[in-house]
């Protein structure tokens, strides 16, 4: 249609221009990014006015007019909810926004004064910011797409820790007893699968993070298709591949791998072109406390998922054509979120061991010369933070309301600078209590540090 | 892929001989589509065995050995929950199965002896079934592929009766206010939008059919999605068609426009395209009872909904060729459902108030000399037949178990064979008895004519 080709063109031209940025807001489930992006409109929203954005420069020296909600590009993407997510932190009790479960899209347009204003452009300027939210359960869908049926079932079936095994032994039982080249019928194959499910939707609510496909945790419209009722199979590497490829089509293999490639093709692939391609800047959230919370085993878990993740993504410097034709990201940060559920001494200690966690992806990215920011920062605060003289000891403390509803005073404790060794975990348990959000007072949304987040993903085109 | 290529050769291979029939079961909301094919099912695989089938031929001579369901085409497509359904109706109560919210597929291979054997052809052969379901709410949205927006628009706001106008009052007032060149904003647009759906849900749930657009009734993935708020604007006929097309990109009308042939665009025309232009044959089938229950607004709404409809599809004659490559309806059958919530002597009246009900859509199909056949079915039959001696004189009664669960023996009284007028509206009201199904017994599920509908939609491929 000749009027979408028009606004394409003038995206590509804002592009050139350094007017639009595309930022990913990448996260696995339950890292906060439904939170992120409700505080950011909201702090943006504000700007200019009431908003706390010391850290932002362009907040600080007054030159930030404010930011509407623009129609989106695409009219076939969900609004992403953020009057929904306000009124749920608005409620009596606050609430924390309910979890995303299908994909959403918010489009910003902020106005400043520019730094330095000269006769060939105007005094004040525009950005538009493009934002979107996703099911973290689909991203890790993205590494799936390097590998064949082989390497995926090699990679899901090895290398998992006793926890996570005994989650899927159901599954495991019932498809030892399938060699590769047994017929199956479809009810058989969609009884398995959801034997798999069950494991997957077992190990998310036990803390796991590496879970895959991402799909059979939210399938959304295509609950019940074909293209979710597949596994990996365990025990290939007994098979040659020419033995495997020369199985008929009603082979368990053939069939198994049929659909594979159609998840890949039809579903991941998609949504990766349409989503994930054309990033500018990322930011990625980690909810580093959860993982220390729910022991080593998880702990690795999310670092192996992380890992993997990151290799989805293509970073570089851009330069004008790069960035109007194959857009890179050229700017990252990373922060372990919910860092008002430790009290603020920890938080140069909660940094320490989120570089940690992301030491080879860092590498990497360092690698390719992409600039990187780790912080921690809480994106909505939900504490407060409380001097507690104990035996002639001043320390800090934290108030706020846990999950259940109980006013609480707790000391949270001290966070692990490094990776944690076996004998740390042994001597030490972590257990972070959870909060729920504080009353809402008028004015924008309590947080730690978003200013410094917003100040490193978009301050330089603000200037 | 070259996988699907041949695939797809196969199947038009298989079309050509004659091998494979894709069957549209059509209906609104809660005509019974789902009871239907869980019922067509049903009697097939028990087909040579207990199935009480002897209105079609093949069954009755024998020749019909059984029935299984094979792997579908469309790996991304749901699996038609046939297996749920029947726990649904086997359950203690035994329940209808629930709606279907989204579109399913299901293939059957039938297999049968030919009734003439010769030598270049086996005794035995096959016949591959396509079946699909769908939210008869998605339905009505293929009439809408014809209009542009100011058509839309007309249809939508024209012609409602009293009762329905009532329904959209909230919409009506609040969009009174905005003329065409009024400019609006998104979250504006999106209450505005609610509003209507609000106005079609509250229609649906009075019992009206003529419902768009459909995917405000189950918006699946697409919830919150812009391409799903809008809405037809009233008194566009003020307005001539130059003074309309010049008004600005910003203005309601415009948007509204936009939005309105993205949906045609991107949602209507691809589920018209994927799965409703091939089909060979056609079953539609209508609630008669239920919408004379509604009384005659509804009844009235209904036959408009259902002359719409009828237009969206191809009916003709097919040759060889345009059963490969342009494949039309070559035969339909239109059925009364629920026949069993009145007792059998009335059968003849029910479908003859059914033909009074489709008179426009039959016209059309006699002058396009596509043989058309009007019945009254029950897929899973509900009620016993009791003769009941009452003041000396025998009459039938029907025995059940109605929907709150009690036990009832009911005398549901004459169905008007003819549409009824206005006097008849006001001398008597109709207040048929919704049953909840029987206790499920070992064997096929009961039903009343499933064999004649079978026999006429697919008997003379079983030869």
């Amino acid at each position: 249609m000749p009027q979408d080709l028009t606004r394409d063109l003038h995206d590509l031209l804002e592009r050139g221009r350094d007017r639009q940025l595309r930022l990913a807001v990448t996260g696995l489930s339950r890292a906060g990014k439904t939170a992120f992006l409700t505080s950011l409109v909201d702090q943006l929203r504000h700007a200019g006015l009431e908003a706390r954005l010391d850290l932002l420069s362009a907040a600080r020296e007054q030159r930030l007019l404010g930011a509407q909600r623009v129609s989106q590009q695409d009219l076939g993407v969900p609004r992403f909810p953020y009057d929904q997510a306000m009124q749920s932190l608005a409620g009596e009790p606050p609430e924390w926004p309910s979890p995303t479960r299908g994909i959403s899209e918010l489009r910003l347009k902020i106005r400043f004064r520019r730094a330095h204003a000269n006769w060939w452009r105007g005094n004040t300027a525009e950005l538009t910011l493009d934002l979107f939210d996703y099911p973290g359960e689909w991203l890790l869908d993205l590494p799936l797409l390097e590998h064949d049926f082989i390497g995926w079932s090699r990679s899901q079936c090895e290398d998992n820790g006793p926890q996570r095994q005994a989650l899927f032994a159901d599954w495991q039982n019932a498809v030892s007893e399938l060699a590769p080249d047994s017929e199956v019928d479809e009810a058989q194959l969609a009884e398995l699968a959801e034997r798999y499910a069950e494991g997957l939707r077992g190990a998310r609510e036990a803390g796991f993070s590496d879970l895959q496909p991402g799909r059979f945790l939210l399938p959304g419209d295509l609950s019940g298709a074909p293209v979710l009722q597949f596994f990996p199979l365990p025990g290939l590497a007994q098979w040659s591949a020419e033995a495997l490829a020369a199985l008929p089509e009603e082979s368990l293999y053939a069939t198994l791998k049929r659909r594979f490639s159609y998840y890949q093709q039809h579903i991941v692939r998609p949504f990766y072109r349409d989503h994930f391609r054309r990033f500018d800047r990322q930011i990625v959230l980690i909810d580093v406390l959860g993982a220390l919370n729910a022991g080593p085993e998880r702990f690795e878990d999310l670092s192996r998922a992380l890992s993997r993740l990151m290799q989805s993504f293509d970073y570089g410097q851009r330069s004008l054509l790069s960035r109007l034709f194959t857009p890179r990201i050229d700017r990252l940060a990373i922060a372990a979120t919910k860092a008002d559920h430790v009290t603020p001494e920890q938080h140069t200690r909660l940094v320490a061991l989120l570089e940690a966690l992301l030491e080879e992806p860092l590498k990497d990215l360092h690698y390719a010369n992409v600039p990187v920011k780790a912080l921690s920062l809480a994106s909505v605060r939900a504490t407060e933070v409380r001097e507690v003289t104990q035996q002639g000891r001043s320390m800090p403390a934290l108030r706020g309301t846990d999950l259940a509803g109980e006013s609480v005073l707790t000391f949270p404790g001290e966070v692990p600078n490094r990776l944690p060794d076996a004998e740390f975990w042994a001597r030490q348990g972590f257990d972070f209590t959870g909060f729920r959000p504080l009353p809402k007072e008028p004015g924008p949304l309590p947080h730690i540090r978003m200013d410094a987040a917003l100040d490193w993903l978009i301050g330089d085109k603000l200037t």
